[in-house]
């Protein structure tokens, strides 16, 4: 049964593919070719959840018309630092490649540069934009809005995305320091595991319709699909003890600078709904930033420093039965290269998934390398 | 007996009262002035632990020469948007608020502005620079590295410091956003707290000498003392099932931009001590930015979503038992006003420790208000 099918695909061909799917849905080729490689750089880095597995979700969105092919973009305004760019509705993958380039080409001049994009959708991983300012040697910074997923401190309804924060900093002989992090203690995925495995989830990932921490992901995941309270707990979990409150206060800053600073939806605006139950525009907002290194210091200094500080870290002592002290951004890194010699392993209903989407746009699915 | 007085007294003559404790120990009046309003702002904003109950660390350190009264301080780099400041081992305050000019000046020219600080000492509350910003209707920025306190995710040791970030930004009927959080789960402070107490903490604040949870805070601040391994947790508490290592990445992400863009001491190399146990230069670095609102977006309609926004959230379904949802500072401005009203409180030990002071140095403290 070809639906049971699972194995692995290197990520050359898978980029190709979506690449192809994205223009039989009318995308140029350009912004296709960078929404696809987006995708295909989550599935490298092991982030599974923002990969592949969801380009039914934008193929779902470029037929509706809930996101346009072609849309018009727009500068709105500018200083010499800062930008506000109108992405008219269309993916969230090129205009921010297009945004984090203008925040780069701001830095190179002024020695930072920043730009907010409104009227956008889901842009893939947070990280990906980031890391975009490190083959310039400078620090590069990335944060975007999203659909309403966690309950504010002391709050019963889910009134904030997971809200992602990066943050991309070079180094020399060690790799680049890549911080890129939902402010919420997990991500609905996490969840989405437990609930197929039927397991309870720790207390603080998640609240039930009443507000309190629940460990059924279940009813949570329900909740949410109904919005009928609960949902995803702030990075520190329920009311304030661990701390809830500071990740409630990093999504919070998340969006003002998405979406309030851009003019996009905040809170529990976006992903709006016609009065009927159809979907309309989600007018996401994003925040992208770059820093000339050497603005500060000299280039070579700093990422001998960034080498020194890393290795004082890695070779820490360690906590009773742990045998690693990672950096942020090393697993992906390890991941990555894993993936690009071993192939991206691709579950079954992602296959099928994909090679349905395939069919229906009549772009032919590659044969899995094993 | 005098040493078990304890009272109120009201911000203005508790400000002059520190300046002139400054000013005895050789600091010039402006660099007094700024240093005596940063604790005292602390103070009313209720963050005691950053108050004048830290007076006598700053007398020791200028007394000691570890914080320099007329330090050289140098601007070191400049580009448009980007400076970096040698505070010449310094106090912290005097040093961050002229970084904090510098980058809000560069900002009203460019757009945005970011001054990075090396060579200087702890700065009080990051709270206060970010919070410069508003007065411009500007976003405003502020970090800090800080005392090695805190243990990176797998790690036995203390590395890092509780590393705050802060980000204000205005708004119009409502309060500004003042976000201003220390990367651990807990400050050390509230370890105290329990300690005097005798009640266990909660496991997830904190590590003992083996790198396990533990809820003996005693046993906590006397292996940090004695640098004997364990110490707090970064937001998420331990290993990775709550989120551990975000926290440990902002703490990260602190420290890198800081003191290696800055060349501070960075990690566990804060503080450092003679041979003979002798204290050294802190040499802590931190960051400073300002963003122009209006390079994005007209203040009035910024300040008119921030309003909206901060209703949408505080007017959202509470968690039941619940009766309040808060926006960031919301809290501090409120205590502000009740403690410029009524006198910031001052226990036993405080003032016991200020009327020292102001003995040895032949100042008078004022009268307490009741």
């Amino acid at each position: 049964m070809p639906h049971e099918e699972a194995g692995r695909i290197y990520a050359d061909p898978l980029r190709d593919f979506c690449t192809l799917v994205f223009q039989k849905l009318d995308v140029p080729e350009g912004d296709a070719r960078v929404t696809a490689d987006v995708l295909v750089t989550a599935d490298l880095r092991g982030i599974d959840s923002h990969g592949v597995a969801r380009l039914r979700r934008y193929v779902d969105g470029l037929r509706d018309g809930t996101i346009i092919a072609r849309a018009s973009e727009r500068l709105v305004r500018e200083t010499p630092t800062t930008a506000l760019i109108d992405a008219g509705g269309g993916l969230g993958q090129p205009v921010s490649y297009r945004a984090m380039k203008l925040a780069i080409q701001k830095a190179q001049q002024y020695g930072s540069g920043f730009v907010a994009v409104r009227n956008s959708n889901h842009y893939g991983i947070a990280g990906y934009y980031a890391m975009m300012a490190l083959e310039h040697d400078y620090i590069g910074f990335s944060m975007t809005n999203a659909d309403v997923l966690v309950v504010p401190t002391f709050g019963r309804h889910a009134m904030l995305g997971t809200n992602p924060i990066a943050v991309a900093a070079p180094a020399g002989q060690e790799r680049p320091f890549v911080l890129d992090m939902a402010t919420s203690t997990v991500p609905r995925g996490k969840l989405e595991v437990y609930n197929r495995l039927g397991e309870p989830i720790p207390l603080g990932w998640a609240t039930d319709e009443y507000g309190m921490p629940t460990d059924d992901a279940g009813k949570v995941l329900d909740n949410l699909k109904k919005r009928a309270g609960g949902g995803l707990l702030p990075l520190g979990g329920a009311g304030e003890l661990m701390g809830g409150h500071k990740g409630y206060g990093l999504a919070l800053w998340v969006d003002i600078f998405c979406a309030v600073l851009s003019g996009a939806a905040y809170a529990d605006l976006v992903y709006p709904k016609a009065a009927d139950g159809t979907p309309l525009p989600a007018n996401l907002g994003h925040f992208f930033g770059a820093w000339r290194v050497d603005g500060f210091r000299p280039v070579e200094e700093f990422k001998a420093a960034m080498d020194e500080l890393q290795r004082r870290l890695k070779h820490a002592p360690r906590a009773e039965g742990e045998s690693r002290i990672y950096i942020h951004g090393e697993k992906e890194y390890e991941e990555t290269e894993r993936r690009l010699r071993e192939g991206i392993p691709l579950g079954p209903k992602v296959v099928a998934d994909l090679r349905a989407i395939g069919e229906e746009l009549g772009v032919r699915f590659p044969a899995l390398a094993f």
